[in-house]
C-alpha cells in the first residue's frame, strides 16, 4: 500500500497457515513490494498450506530444517539465487515446545524435550544468523527481526520452557546484533507480541482464558497477528534504521501496564 | 515519499531551528501527506525560524506556552479550527533545564530552577495530554509521542536534573497513556534519542566528547535528527496501532550495550 | 536480634504511626543496635504517635518539613550533634499527592496540587541528599533508602500522579547516587514495596481490593510492613556495600508475573 | 559474625578455589551458623582445593555433575542425611562455555559446545531445582540464589555465548521460582555480580582490561568475591523473606550508569 518495502529481497521462516504471523508478513510484504523467499521446517510444510501462500505472492518455496547447518546453508544459497541478489530482511517466527505438546509440567520436565525445544525455538535464530553473517548474505541496512513473547521476562505458568527458550532468543538478538551492526550495518530486533490465536499458540493450555484476560488487560486490546505484520513491516523499512538490539512489545499497552480497571472490576466482582 | 501520513492532522510542538528533531519530523511529515500545525513557544519563537518553516511546509503557526493551559487550549482549538478536524498525531519535543543553563551542579541545584525545568520538560507533557483529552481532540488510533533520553533510567552525570525530568516525562506517557487508550484508542509513546547535535543538545556541557563515545559504544552509530524522523513517522502511521505505553529506544543499539570493541580498545590504550 | 545496624547512626523520615513502614524500621533498626533522629513534618507529627515511637526507641525527633532547606539543614545538623558523629543511614518514606486526596482524576488534574505533591514525593530527596551532600554529614559506606512503588514502572489506574512522583524519586536515587557514590562512598536505593496498609496506603481508592488482587498474584504474597523493614536493615547495613542506584522489588514477586493460576481461575470463573 | 543463619542448612555449588565466590560463600555462611553441604563436579574436584573448605567449614562434600540427574538426586538424598533435615538455602555458582574455552568467536560457534555451555550453566539450574522441587527437599521461607551477570541484559562481545546462557538461567529462576514460591513458599533469585577476578573469569578474553574499565565507571568501584558473599548471605537470612523472582545486581551501580565522569574523561584525552 505504501511501497514501503520497494525492491526489497527477504527471507520469512515460519509461515505455516493463514492464523500465522509470519504468514501475514509474507502477505504485507508482498503488498509493500517486497519479493522473497518463504521457508518452514519440512514437517511443518507438510502440515501447511505454504503452497498458496508462495502463489499468492508470487514466492518460492525452499524447504529448510532451522536446526540444521546444512539445511540453513542451501536456503540462504538458493535465496540469494533465487532473489538475485543480497537479502534485506528476515523475519524468524518459528517456536515449539515439546513439553508442552507432551503436557509436561515445567517443574517435571524431559531434558531431552527441553534441549529440542531450545535448539529449534531459540538456537535456531543463531543458527539462521550465523549462516547470513559468515556468507555476507546480508545487504547494508538490512533488517533481521524474530517474534516472542513478554513471558521472556514474567512469569506466565502455562508458557512452560518457551519462555526460558524467548528469553535466550531475545539474549540471542542482542548478542549477534552487536557483531552484524558493527560488521554489516544490520539490525537485529525481536517484537514482543501479544498473546495471538495462531495454530500454534492456541494449543497452549488455557489460551483461550488468557487471550481474554490480555485484551482486558491492555489498554488498546491485543494486538492481531496483522497488526504485528504492519509492525513489522516498518522494523524492515528504512525508517527505522537505528532500531537495533531491542525487544519491542507490540501489544496493546500490556507490557507496561500493573493492573487495568476492567480486570480490578473483574476481581472485586467476585 | 510514502504518503504514510496521506490525510493526517497533527500538531508539532518545539521545532527551533533546523537542527531540531522537531523540524526534521515536520519536513517529513510533509512529504508523508499530513497536513499540521506548528507550535513553540514565544520565547522560543523569536529565536527561531520557524516562519521558514511553516511556509515550507504550509503549515500555520500557533504560538503557546507549553506551561500555559489558557495557551495549550487556544493552541487546541485553533488547530481544530486550521485543520477542520480532529488531530491524528502530536509531536511533544520541549525540554530545558534552567540549573543547566545557569551553570548549577546537580548536587547545587536551585529548586526554583529544578522546578520551572520540570513544568517545561516533563507536566507541560501532561497538559498538553490534559487538553487534548478534555476536548476530546484526538481522532481514534491517533498517536502522541513525546521525545526522551536515556538518562531517564541511567546516570549520565552532565545531563543534571533533565534526567529526573525525562523519566517523569516517561512515566507521564504510560499514566496517561493509559486512559487515553481506554477512552479514546490513542497511542502514547515516548522516543528515546541518541544523543542528538541540536541547537539545544550542544549547549550540555562536555557534549562533543560524549556524541563521539555515543557514536563508538554504539553498533549502527548514533541516530540523527532525520533518522529520528523517519522512526516517529512510523509511529504516527497506521502501521503501529498497538504499540502504546512504550519508551522505545532510537540509538543505533547504545541503550543495549555493555561494552564495544572499539571502547574497549579506547580504554587499553591508555 | 543480629546486631546488624550496632553503632551505627541514622535519620528516619515519616514514621507517622504505627502502622507506617518508617515505624517499623525505627523499631527494627533500634532492635538491631542503631541510634536515630526520627523526624517527620510538624503537620503529620501532630497527627501521630511518634513521641511514643521516640521514647520506645530511646530515640529524639527533630520536625522538619522536607520540602523545606532551611527545616532539613537544622534537622542535620542537630541529628550531627545530637548522634555525636556523621550518619550511616537514612530513610525517606514520605509520599503525598493533593490530587489523590482531593479526589481529582489523574485526567483532571490541579497543576498546583500536581507540584505540591511532587515537591512533597519526589523532590523531598533530592533535597535531603543535597544538605547531607553538602554538609558531608554521612560516613563512607553509609546507605539512603527511599521507598518507592511499582507504579513507576507500570500503570495502576487510581495512583494518579504519585506514579510519576515515584519515577522521579527513583531517578533523583540514582543521579545523586552516582555523585554521593563517587565522592563518599554512600550508596543509595530505592525500595519498591508491595502495596501496604499503612495509614496512607489505605486512603488510595480500592485499595483493598488491590491488595487481594497483589496478594493472589504473588507467588509469596505480599511484603508487609514488618517485612519491609527486616529489607531494609540489610540495605542498611555493612552486608549490602556495594548495592547502589538499584531499584529493589520487595514484593513477594508481583513484579515479574505476568498471570499467576490463582489470578487466572478468578478470571475465568466468570 | 552475626548469626545471620543460625541453625540454616544449604547446599553449595562451584567452590573451585579460595579465588570462587561460592568458596567465599561458604567460609561466610559458616561464620553466620550455617551448615551445609559442598558439591562441584567430579573433574572440577580433582582441579580445586575444595577438602580444603570442607575442613575449614566442617562440611562434607558430595561430588555431583550438575548435568546428570542421577548425581544431583543422589546429592540431594545425601545432603539431607547429612545434615538431618530440609535445606534452607543453596547457590548455584556454576557456569562454563566451551566456545569460550575453544577460543571460538560468537559468530562461529560449534552448536555441540553451545548445547554443553548451555547444559552445564543454564539448564543445570532447572535441573537442581527440579531435584528439590519434586523431593520436596526445601524448608519454607528456603531461599536459592543462582550466581548470573549482566551480559544477560546488555552486550559485552568477549562474554560470547554465556550471554545467552546467563539470561537463560534468569528466566528459569523466574519460571521455576514461580512454582517454588506458590507450592512451597521458597524463594529464588540471581545476583548479577561485578565482573570478579576468579579462576573462571579472569580466564575470559581481556578480561583485566574489562575489569578496570568497570571500575572506573561504577561509583563504588567493582563488588569483591567477598562482598558479593556477604550479599548472598543477606538473601539466604529471614530478612529477605519477600525478595523473589528478582535479577539483583551487586555491582557498585555498574548496571545503571550510562556514563561515568573517569571513563569520559579518559575518553577526551585520546
Amino acid at each position: 500500500m505504501y511501497n514501503l518495502l520497494k525492491g526489497k529481497k527477504g527471507i520469512i521462516f515460519g509461515a505455516l497457515d493463514s492464523n500465522s504471523i509470519a504468514w501475514k508478513v509474507a502477505e504485507r510484504a508482498h503488498e509493500e513490494g517486497a519479493v522473497f523467499v518463504l521457508t518452514n521446517a519440512p514437517i511443518a510444510m507438510r502440515m501447511g498450506e505454504i503452497n498458496e501462500l508462495a502463489k499468492k505472492t508470487s514466492s518460492q518455496v525452499v524447504p529448510a530444517d532451522a536446526t540444521s547447518m546444512e539445511d540453513l546453508e542451501n536456503l540462504v544459497e538458493k535465496s540469494l539465487e533465487i532473489l538475485g541478489g543480497k537479502i534485506d530482511f528476515v523475519l524468524h517466527s518459528i517456536g515449539m515446545s515439546v513439553n508442552v505438546r507432551k503436557g509436561l509440567h515445567y517443574t517435571n520436565s524431559n531434558y531431552e524435550f527441553t534441549a529440542k525445544g531450545w535448539d529449534v525455538s531459540a538456537l535456531s535464530f543463531h543458527r539462521v544468523m550465523n549462516v547470513l553473517y559468515n556468507k555476507k548474505a546480508m545487504n547494508e541496512w538490512g533488517s533481521i527481526v524474530a517474534l516472542s513473547y513478554m513471558a521472556a521476562q514474567r512469569v506466565f505458568p502455562d508458557y512452560n520452557d518457551m519462555a526460558d527458550n524467548k528469553a535466550y532468543l531475545e539474549s540471542v538478538a542482542r548478542s549477534f546484533g552487536y557483531f552484524f551492526g558493527r560488521d554489516f550495518k544490520v539490525r537485529v530486533n525481536t517484537i514482543s507480541q501479544s498473546p495471538t490465536p495462531t495454530t500454534a499458540g492456541t494449543g497452549v493450555k488455557g489460551f483461550g482464558g488468557f487471550l481474554a484476560y490480555a485484551e482486558k488487560m491492555s489498554p488498546l486490546g491485543n494486538a492481531t497477528a496483522l497488526e504485528c505484520a504492519d509492525y513489522t513491516i516498518t522494523l524492515f523499512s528504512d525508517l527505522t534504521k537505528k532500531v537495533t538490539l531491542q525487544n519491542l512489545f507490540h501489544d496493546g499497552g500490556f507490557s507496561n501496564m500493573g493492573i487495568s480497571d476492567v480486570i480490578m472490576e473483574n476481581f472485586n466482582k467476585e
